[in-house]
């Protein structure tokens, strides 16, 4: 089933204790759809200015993401982002980000995507967010991400769109900013309270937490040494989350749990280089070779 | 088998943002020893002053802890310990610490335990757990734990230490500064070139990670939504581990993970009370039934 996502295709600057590279791809709209697409077709929906050359996108295309829905929008120029992570890298420091293209108007979502089952709204303003989300009344389940700076300067939008998705997914942070409580499966619960079906709660090295109606999981990471740039990880995890869950065509508990499951080990691969070197060269083969690793690294009797 | 730990038992003053105790019984080997007596018969060793009203340790007696290795020692002074914690109450703050007796020479060990096979030697000046360990020559298993300020103050007297002992437990902080590595899985092996033949990393919240030459262990935290006062969560975590490792009479793969996940479960029932009340009050029954649980939780596909 197509999966549909919305997010920014950017051009990243990034310095980490294993060095920096200078305008490589990125942005959550690509990290997804080449995280998803290890699992299904995608659909990518999102805006660049004149100075981005498509040709960037190739990797993208050679994985069967349909990029149909990508404005290269005249007299605009691309959002680039200049980050630093020191220590454990767990946290990203903006340096330095140039919203360009994304402070302006939404891309369209071309006819021939409306008919998505499985969308991904990306982070943006939550305004923009439910556009999209109306603009996609077919879909069985939407699912979006967010930030701490919607939650705290327009929490009634993120409210409004969160009463209109099935799921959502945040970080630890994010998900104590949002709902005032420390601890995360409280967190979760009151997510639930505020619309989603579902709360995937995410911990960076520490793994995530789903949080439902009808579950708890615990999903601990995957736990590679080989931590090169945690950039783009979360995007990923999201990626391949709903790709195997559109993969599968829907969600019961047991979908729910083997889609995070892909999620945390696509992030693993992610961080092992900088930008979408690693997540380019992944293989189906080595996603399912450090699933089984993974699901023996967490047996206990 | 016997297990035995010789640590602290003190007087604590905690503030949490659910309220403050003053004077409650506390102490590293106070908590160590109640959780390993879910499991397995346990005999204590630490010093108290003249101060301390021993009636205080029925609880231990009640649950077979054998306090003969408890000195009251004249002239002497208990050890308090005044601690906050606030937000996601990962890390206390000592407010203030009075040593006191633990400043002085350490207790001996009765004549009638130096047969004990499995010993734990809690937090304490690395010399003093040498000095514990040459007593106590009979046992198969030793492990110990640490803290920053001999990483830090005494980091020869602790690479002996290490040389000497079978297992380390300690935080991920600790573990990061006593190796020089962020990444943990990356410490952990660190700490087996060390001496110990596995390490056990501890995350306060996102639970516990194994190194050992065989192994690879991640283990999650039982996920409760009510954390009162973590105080004693590692030594409680050290002692249901140990108590069950002993309870089974020796040490593969196998029977470490399970004591872990046993470690994992009545670490979450200590933090859900002030002091050791909810550590007096848990039943093998509550353990098995959050083990099952816990078991579920981690389960995907």
């Amino acid at each position: 089933m197509s999966l549909l996502v919305t997010g920014s295709i950017g051009l990243d600057t990034v310095q980490t204790p294993h060095g920096t590279v200078s305008d490589v791809l990125g942005g959550s709209a690509v990290y997804f759809a080449l995280a998803a697409s290890l699992f299904t077709r995608v659909r990518m929906v999102g805006a660049v200015g004149e100075d981005f050359d498509l040709g960037r996108l190739g990797p993208l295309i050679e994985r069967g993401v349909d990029t149909s829905g990508v404005e290269v929008r005249r007299g605009s120029r691309t959002f680039r982002w200049h980050g630093r992570y020191a220590g454990a890298m767990n946290e990203a420091e903006t340096v330095d980000v140039k919203l360009n293209v994304l402070a302006e108007h939404a891309p369209p979502i071309p006819t021939h995507f409306r008919d998505s089952r499985f969308v991904f709204l990306a982070n943006t303003h939550p305004v923009l967010q439910r556009q999209f989300a109306e603009q996609l009344s077919r879909a069985d389940l939407l699912v979006c991400d967010t930030m701490n700076l919607w939650i705290e300067n327009q929490p009634e939008e993120l409210r409004r769109t969160l009463r209109l998705v099935h799921g959502l997914v945040l970080n630890e942070g994010e998900a104590r900013l949002l709902t005032g409580k420390t601890n995360l499966v409280t967190a979760g619960r009151e997510i639930l309270r505020l619309g989603p079906r579902f709360a995937i709660i995410k911990k960076g090295e520490h793994g995530s937490l789903l949080v439902s109606a009808d579950d708890l999981f615990l999903m601990p990471p995957y736990p590679t040494e080989q931590v090169v740039d945690p950039t783009g990880c979360g995007d990923s995890f999201a990626g391949a989350t709903l790709g195997y869950i559109a993969s599968r065509g829907g969600l019961d508990r047991a979908t729910l749990r083997a889609a995070m499951a892909r999620g945390s080990v696509v992030a693993s691969l992610v961080v092992e280089s900088f930008s979408v070197d690693a997540l380019c060269r992944a293989t189906s083969a080595e996603v399912e070779r450090r699933l089984a690793a993974l699901a023996e690294m967490v047996h206990f009797e």
